[in-house]
């Protein structure tokens, strides 16, 4: 799995019928970066489409699975889905830092 | 998923059984590219075929699902597919701009 | 999937049994160059080994397929293969240009 | 599969059902880094979210698993899990030399 | 699949139960190398781990299978591996040059 931020959506009226009502993200994978003793996520200029299983929104720091492993909830299961948004982040710590909290940004 | 545009097709004559009627399309990944204030999709350089399952042409900006999920529709299951076309986008939202508009290409 | 170049081939004696028998090819991903209004299919220097399933052979310019559906082909079925040829490519056209051609090779 | 150092962990109160009870680590995935005749395991730089199914903790150097066969533990068996740490490694011999002993760290 | 060279080995105490017994490998892929005329199987400087299913051993040549195909031989089957050595290589051709032989080495 990665970590990721939610950036915003994709809709797409023309598609594979097993997609309609899937919540489509554009997320974009985060990496920790150290700075002397600080450290903070960092973006990576990539970007990805997941789907939404867990009532997800814009700006949300989520945990995303992909390959088949994405197929594994309820909301994907039997569908072409290879990336799916398994859960919101509260809080990452690093060496016994706390890197990243919801509740603080 | 991610984001690609179709820029070609590719045709096979001899090929493996299961291909047969397969229509196969070159896309190119597009990322989110923040420049100022403004954003775009721009084009990443890299190549990649995907079989179409929508009906989707040369220019559309699609949605495209990889690996063991690429078999999970009508075209391409039991097929040895692991990339496939499964929407034609029509817009891409971040942080609160359209990005992108199908319509206003 | 991927469109690459057969540079050569790999002789293996003490292998996996189900290996028996494989044709296993040298191949080199190619990629969409674009140069001023001409294009080309140009090498990227990266090197994978495929087993060909449709009697392919050096130079020709293959349709290549990685991961879990590389074993749904007759040839590659429950075998330890995680890419395989599955098609000779006769024409890529990119935005209507007849990019490769392998008639004018 | 590869080696990295377990660097943290994650916690997701809002997730899928099928991950409660999880534990989530942040790993980094290590190289062996050859600098004269001395050898050593080197950072990568790059992050990624492993679920632990064997009692690692941070700071220990593990054997991680990733895509479907992440699902074969007894942990991550039908989960959408795609990242699995299957063992603490002890040493590392690279040409004849220890490159890591977790003793020795 | 691809060419990698064994560099050492990994031992793990600790473990998921079903590794137990299986042989683990430090491997470097390698990738063909031009130079003028002349040809040769270079180092990338990447590392992975493999399960060895042949009798490999260091500085042996070999061919690797990654993803679920690693599962498909008889001492990985039903276990959390992703990459195993599945054959010794004997010979590389490279447009009709020997660019590697086990017995030259």
């Amino acid at each position: 799995m990665f970590i990721a931020r939610i950036k915003g959506n994709v809709v797409t009226t023309q598609k594979v019928q097993a997609m309609t009502g899937r919540k489509l993200m554009i997320i974009e994978p985060l990496v920790v970066k150290e700075e002397g003793k600080g450290r903070s996520m960092a973006p990576t200029g990539r970007c990805m489409v997941a789907v939404d299983s867990i009532g997800a929104g814009t700006d949300d720091v989520v945990l995303v699975t992909q390959g088949s492993s994405a197929r594994m909830t309820e909301q994907t299961s039997e569908t072409p889905v290879d990336c799916v948004v398994i859960g919101i982040i509260d809080t990452i710590t690093v060496h016994g830092d706390q890197t990243y909290s919801k509740n603080k940004e």
